[in-house]
């Protein structure tokens, strides 16, 4: 299997694409958009990408993307720890750093621990947290990089300190797209975006009773202004069910009806987790 | 009035502070947190930080902070059109262009820009989009920056071309924290969080039916993962009217009965582009 991913290699989202298929091809794009378009121009088989904010860009392009596409489909759903490290050369003190290198929402990730440790440090700004372990080994001053353990491993770095960021329990959502979604499991989940002709109070209160009777949960509720004109909205939901199972189907029949728009971006296996 | 603000100086943070009080003293921080956590210190009177994803940091940081604080409401709202414009030492040319600096995130929202007018010129990671301004200025080759209009004009650069960022219509909501909200204009807008100590199917429509039964309309809604377990979540709720209006007072009494916790964030003037 050809997997894309947001590269380069050594980031959170090529930790991602190896937990979820480790013995696949992996294909680095440099957007988000760039590996939700090669799934869809069938450059590739699937694609890993964020789905939550996370470092590597904009997130509401893959939603868009699904919105605007009948060829990509959510298959399966993954939680990488965003654990972020202190990186040195080989055999390199800490204590000599005077210059750390990062991407500046990594380097904002560890504002307590740069404040703390490496007070007086100059900080310098990498294109990516993995590209921050080369610029780190090219520095003419003795320096450091804040990065994923995986980038450290790639460039033979040290890893000087684990979990350097200041939100311990940091976790980001990645899922993986590809042209048909996962079959049932019996534990599923399926994402659904739905909009309206016009904003009448009360339209989502209603959409909401389709799922409240029958007993589905969400597990997501997400309103976002669709950019044209801020008065209108697009609702993504994530129900617990998978679109093939009676209920879910039954729900899914009475709300294409009730909105102007119903799209639905797959349905695929629950992560363990979220039915705590 | 001490207006503090998410530095540096040239960000569009600068902006939004420059838009809602020209006359105020400016006073940057280095974090959204940072502003937020000195107006409930009452270190400054106001702060403006962004409340929808920005290059800037994390807005979960301001939600995180505004349900824990009893000391900060949100007083006042604004949309800063996101405008990218390419940058350049006075008197120097376009072509010569060997090297352009930005944050990672603003190089990424001008990627079509960039592969289309500079598919071979050498991309450098800046801290901020200001602080490209100064890192090309000091550049040995010939370089460029992008950044937004006002980082030229601070710095004494010229300013190449504007709106270079893909996305036409990209806009980001800003809000003044300050120790009271604003006082009802008859077209007002309330900010609000809950949770509830169970997940039950169906709950959050109870709720809604409690908006829905007096006609208020809900502008935004938002389920976020507490982070603690990721099966508990937070709603954040946006909708029409003021929290001393009596239709809106009445909901939100029956909504603290309902939930396990409400927080008010705060009630502030509604943007005029969202009764569109």
């Amino acid at each position: 299997m050809r997997l894309g991913y947001l590269g380069p290699e050594g980031t959170f989202s090529e930790q991602a694409a190896i937990l979820y298929a480790p013995e696949a091809d992996f294909v680095p794009y440099p957007s988000i958009r760039g590996v939700a378009e090669a799934v869809g121009a069938r450059e590739i088989d699937q694609g890993v990408v964020p789905i939550e904010n996370s470092l590597h860009g904009s997130v509401i392009d893959v939603l868009d993307f699904l919105i605007r596409t009948d060829r990509t489909r959510i298959k399966y759903e993954l939680a990488i720890p965003i654990e972020q490290c202190l990186i040195l050369a080989p055999g390199a003190g800490r204590r000599a750093v005077e210059v750390i290198y990062s991407h500046p929402q990594a380097l904002g990730q560890c504002q307590n621990f740069l404040a703390g440790e490496f007070p007086d440090v100059e900080l310098v700004a990498s294109l990516s947290t993995a590209g921050s372990v080369t610029d780190m080994l090219e520095s003419d001053r003795p320096a450091a990089a804040i990065a994923p353990f995986r980038a450290a491993e790639i460039h033979g770095a040290e890893v000087a300190e684990r979990g350097i960021q200041d939100n311990r329990s940091n976790v980001t959502r990645f899922v993986a797209l590809a042209p048909e979604d996962s079959s049932p499991t019996g534990h599923d989940k399926t994402s659904l975006a739905f909009w309206y002709a016009s904003d009448a109070p009360g339209t989502l209160y209603e959409t909401l009773g389709i799922f409240s009777t029958r007993g589905i949960n969400l597990t997501k509720i997400e309103s976002r202004p669709t950019g044209e004109s801020l008065g209108e909205y697009v609702f993504l939901v994530d129900i617990e069910g998978h679109r093939l199972d009676a209920i879910v189907a039954g729900a899914l029949e009475e709300l294409s009806k009730q909105t102007s728009e119903l799209k639905i971006f797959g349905s695929y296996p629950m992560l363990r987790d979220e039915t705590a």
